[in-house]
């Protein structure tokens, strides 16, 4: 059967600038070879390979298989390079293609990026990295710590009373959980009003500078309507949550002017992206490489040893993405948390170095009684250096 | 050791109004058991169990095991409950409370969700839906048939002389491949503008009615912009990825009354959820209930036997959440595609009964050698009942 052609009138332009992904790809030999022509396809002109026009398009659209090598027992790695004008200069649509329908095939998995110049320039990344957040809290030689607002279910007073009791205690950032958007319980106006003024109150009386993340994490419009409210109240930072409301939106949020804030990631809803090893994105892509394009300045992740599954390797992976040289993109803070306590923090500290932002939220309550002193004491064992 | 007290001088207001999620948990029946109550709490308070004030959070804000049963040998199905103010009205809080922090932790799937109308109701759902679009469409008795305008690395013209030739086959629905978003091989303003013309065009022709479905995903503001530009052209409903720019963001473009178009959804980006058997989300939920709380009028998705993972059993499942009731939210055509050739028509005409739209991309050039003869085929194959 003789297929029907395609219509081309012309050659595409393409610079010759390629963006190149390290693909992890599960099979023997002939399988992973299989896997990775059909990646080169898939990801970009989604079309039989037969049918695919002769010229620029067969010879610089469709991926390229650049080095292919085995990677233990049963897996190839492969690094496989893209036009960048696949890309678009969007970050959806990179995103699209480093693992967008392949996402759908089981046992490819994204384990590194390795991106140009000429690419790295049309995004902006974060607007403040490690320096700029430092030299924004005047805080240089040490790690910060974290904690959260919550539970849910508290009111605006009740969460605010909390905000000025972790201020008080000398508590550099003070973070909403996640959880906490426009509940009935504390809705967004009131809640952020409050608890911002109530940090504020404490500072005067510190002489210190604890600041305020909002997470604003919303649907549409409402997104940039929090963003605004935030900056009006005094936001230290805008929390939003990537895998939610899209890695454009962040950028979006991030490359905002007006708003100019620092901006911290939060990983709920990324799991499926990292918790399995033999599909979806490595830890130090997710959390590192892709959280920079987007401008993250901080990226929160569960820390090894928590509640949550990821291992000290993965950790390391993450902190590996987060100081990578990418071009002008900064590098940028880790954060890791998830049901930490205060006698993980020396261990931390060892892993992590000083350029780290410890998270603890409920552990902090169970030091002791009085949740001032507790706060006290986590920021001590900060400045001494775990 | 006495831990710190949560300052609490309010109990939260509740309505006892409660949405149920199903949970497909992997382990023995103690592990199982500890797994949901860690849902429970992980979910809406993130808070240490004992920690929790008594009273209303944790009688009612912490989710509520209201169903534990075996599923097989190695796993448990549970049904949790949580206050409907969890979700604040917000799909993308709403997601974050059925899946959020524990999608990264293993072995937990999110099976299928039961919301109470007063929840439903905070959600317009699809614009059109099934009956909509068949009104809008004027096509009640048949299936309908979609292709899609690639590969990428064709110009403008070149891909409005291809829209051309699909519409003076009788194409139903012409898409823009997901990859097309605004690279210089073919702007997005150009390339919008030269295929609505050119399907519009073949319409006066045919006196038939061939949909321009346009690709708009984007980043931030971007993606506002195209779809003005869009509606402006005269695209016959706007394709989205929601894993790439979130649900909530969906959702707003599907309310937006000044477009008041047609939402495709896109599955690029979300294989993760799904490829995994013990993690992430269910067939059903995903491309089906999901989708229709955000608005998404067809949902696309890999079907049965193509160059895809998808089994019959989970595009059943698919079919389901398509259908599935779901108080005043409509029900949603199911849009299976990828990698299928023109000879299996028939049987997914057999699988999916009449309320479906096939859609067959590269398979559509194989047929024969002449492209507008190709649709035509397609259009006596979808018009005779398979």
């Amino acid at each position: 059967m003789i297929p029907a052609r395609v219509p081309q009138t012309s050659e595409p332009v393409v610079s010759g600038e390629r963006f190149a992904v390290t693909y992890r790809i599960r099979g023997d030999e002939q399988e992973a070879l299989a896997k990775a022509q059909d990646i080169c396809v898939e990801q970009t002109v989604e079309f039989p390979a037969s049918l695919v026009p002769k010229g620029l398009i067969r010879e610089s659209v469709v991926g390229r298989i650049e080095t292919f090598a085995p990677d233990g027992a049963a897996a190839f790695r492969v690094v496989i390079s893209y036009a960048e004008e696949t890309a678009a200069g969007e970050l959806t649509q990179l995103i699209n293609v480093i693992f967008g329908n392949i996402s759908l095939k089981p046992g490819i998995r994204v384990e590194e990026l390795d991106l140009p110049n000429s690419l790295l320039k049309t995004f902006k990344g974060p607007r403040f990295g490690v320096s700029g957040l430092r030299e924004r809290w005047g805080v240089w030689d040490r790690p910060l710590m974290c904690t959260a607002l919550k539970p849910m279910g508290l009111s605006s007073i009740d969460l605010a009373e909390m905000a000025y009791q972790f201020a008080l205690g000398g508590t550099d950032l003070i973070k909403d959980d996640h959880g906490l958007s426009n509940q009935p319980f504390a809705p967004f106006e009131e809640r952020v009003a409050r608890c911002s003024q109530a940090i504020e109150r404490a500072n005067r009386e510190t002489g210190q500078r604890s600041q305020y993340w909002v997470n604003i994490t919303a649907d549409g419009s409402q997104l940039h309507r929090r963003a605004r409210l935030a900056k009006e109240a005094g936001a230290g930072a805008l929390m939003l949550a990537p895998a939610l409301i899209g890695y454009g939106a962040v950028r979006a949020l991030a490359d905002d002017d007006t708003l100019a804030l620092p901006i911290v990631g939060h990983p709920t809803f990324q799991g499926s992206l990292v918790t399995h090893p033999e599909n979806g994105i490595s830890h130090q892509v997710l959390f590192g490489q892709l959280a920079r394009l987007a401008g993250i300045d901080v990226s929160i992740f569960p820390n090894f040893g928590g509640r949550f599954s990821f291992s000290l390797h993965e950790c390391k992976n993450i902190i590996r993405g987060t100081r990578a040289p990418m071009g002008q993109i900064k590098p940028i803070f880790p954060g890791p948390g998830g049901g930490m306590s205060l006698s993980s923090v020396t261990e931390m500290r060892g892993v992590y170095g000083k350029d780290v932002i410890f998270l603890i939220g409920g552990g902090l309550f169970q030091h002791g009684p009085d949740l001032v002193e507790n706060c006290r004491f986590f920021r001590r064992l900060v400045e001494s250096g775990g």
